[in-house]
């Protein structure tokens, strides 16, 4: 938790900053109080009401304002994606794996995580986010190598969720996967090939669900450390729900058996 | 169904014509046979195995196919996401909407409809559609006004989930509303402030599931006309499912609740 924010000088430490865009990204960055924000730059108009709450929240944090003009938010956040808003902050603060799997529970039902072995669209990583922290999981783990990180655009995409959800990286995957079995967690990967439905099996228990990624899916030796391989079922002409509905509806069965059933 | 392809002259029809772009909307627009194809444009490339599969399936439907450069297919498809494939094809087929009530049931299950009130980002119709025709929906209805059609980009979106699912359009949302009603339609509101959640009703009978615009959710004169209003149970310190999320999340546990309970 930072109760203060720093400003000043800090050419020399633009290896360590980045700059997150978007209404909710920098608002939920605000509020989940995880970054140390050092300057935030509004648009040079007359701001909409979210905008100016944004801006109230900042004055009283102590958090330098500059208003710009659009080109130079544009050019700021790379990005005409803007919406009026752009902050320079702190990088993103990935959480410990011990944080994650020692989480003491915050409520009385079992463990829940999301594993994502692969995931390279920063996109699909933001969707993912988004549902995760709505449908209760308790933090998100990623591959250091060949997986779509949590930058600004993922930031974005997850609506400001990334900011709430714990995310730690984790070299090797499977390696991790084996670890938290001997901790009580049953592992249950996704793949459409899979015979077993989502439907069929117990989500209740202490799970980590595992995605694989877009192109590939759960990688060989991964998939070997899963419990349970298991499917969304499809009818239609074609079959292909994209990871983020696919993320949607295992989470969410996962949730309603645990509270709803 | 349509067995043989026109071509020829077709200038001045261009009022009658769109332009599909992207693999799977062209090659699924194909398999469909819903619609007429004047031209299909490859990148003067070498292709990859999909683009090949096409390009036999339209060298065998005898559509003339042209290669074309990038920069060609580019401004052809007013965008650089085309992935080296465009089709000139006739308008999209909408359905009427007695062909969608009146759907004479393709299994053992009860009736299943997706309507759209004033959904206006095509990415979320398309998105909606891919995981409608996955869950076993049978038909989309969206307003005449006010709502995104299912555009070239919204066909591309839906992974050509469009192309096999039909579509109607309705002057009036209500009163369509109150007239699948008096055929025994349960009308599933969904709306963020519901306090009944979506886990806790029957979606086993003939059911019409309602999702309302991004901005402003179902209007008030749909809404009062709805058996249930419904949420998605949301945890976390951000409530914002994305329209695409909360689509896969009731249609799936209604798919689960038709077959897998």
């Amino acid at each position: 938790m930072i109760d203060s924010f720093p400003s000043g000088n800090i050419d020399n430490k633009n290896d360590k900053l980045e700059i997150l865009y978007g209404i909710h990204s920098v608002q939920e960055a605000l509020n989940a109080r995880q970054r140390i924000f050092f300057e935030i730059y509004f648009v040079k108009e007359k701001l909409s009401p979210t905008l100016q709450t944004i801006e109230f929240l900042a004055i009283s944090l102590k958090i330098p304002v500059t208003k710009v003009k659009a080109s130079f938010l544009k050019s700021l956040a790379k990005t005409s994606r803007h919406q009026g808003v752009a902050a320079r902050v702190s990088l993103y603060p990935f959480s410990d794996i011990s944080e994650i799997i020692n989480n003491p529970k915050k409520s009385e039902y079992n463990n829940f995580l999301l594993l994502l072995d692969n995931i390279q669209d920063p996109h699909n990583l933001g969707a993912l986010a988004r549902t995760a922290l709505c449908a209760g999981v308790e933090g998100i783990v990623i591959t250091k190598d060949r997986s779509a990180g949590p930058t600004p655009a993922a930031c974005k995409a997850s609506a400001g969720a990334l900011e709430h959800l714990p995310v730690a990286r984790v070299t090797n995957m499977a390696k991790f996967v084996k670890e938290i079995k001997k901790k009580e967690f049953w592992i249950i990967g996704m793949g459409g090939e899979a015979r077993k439905s989502v439907f069929s099996i117990d989500l209740s228990c202490n799970i980590a669900i595992i995605i694989g990624g877009e192109e590939k899916g759960i990688r060989p030796l991964v998939k070997k450390e899963c419990d349970y391989l298991v499917s969304i079922p499809q009818l239609g002409q074609i079959d292909s729900l994209n990871a983020s509905a696919a993320g949607a509806v295992v989470m969410y069965e996962a949730l309603r058996q645990r509270r709803y059933s």
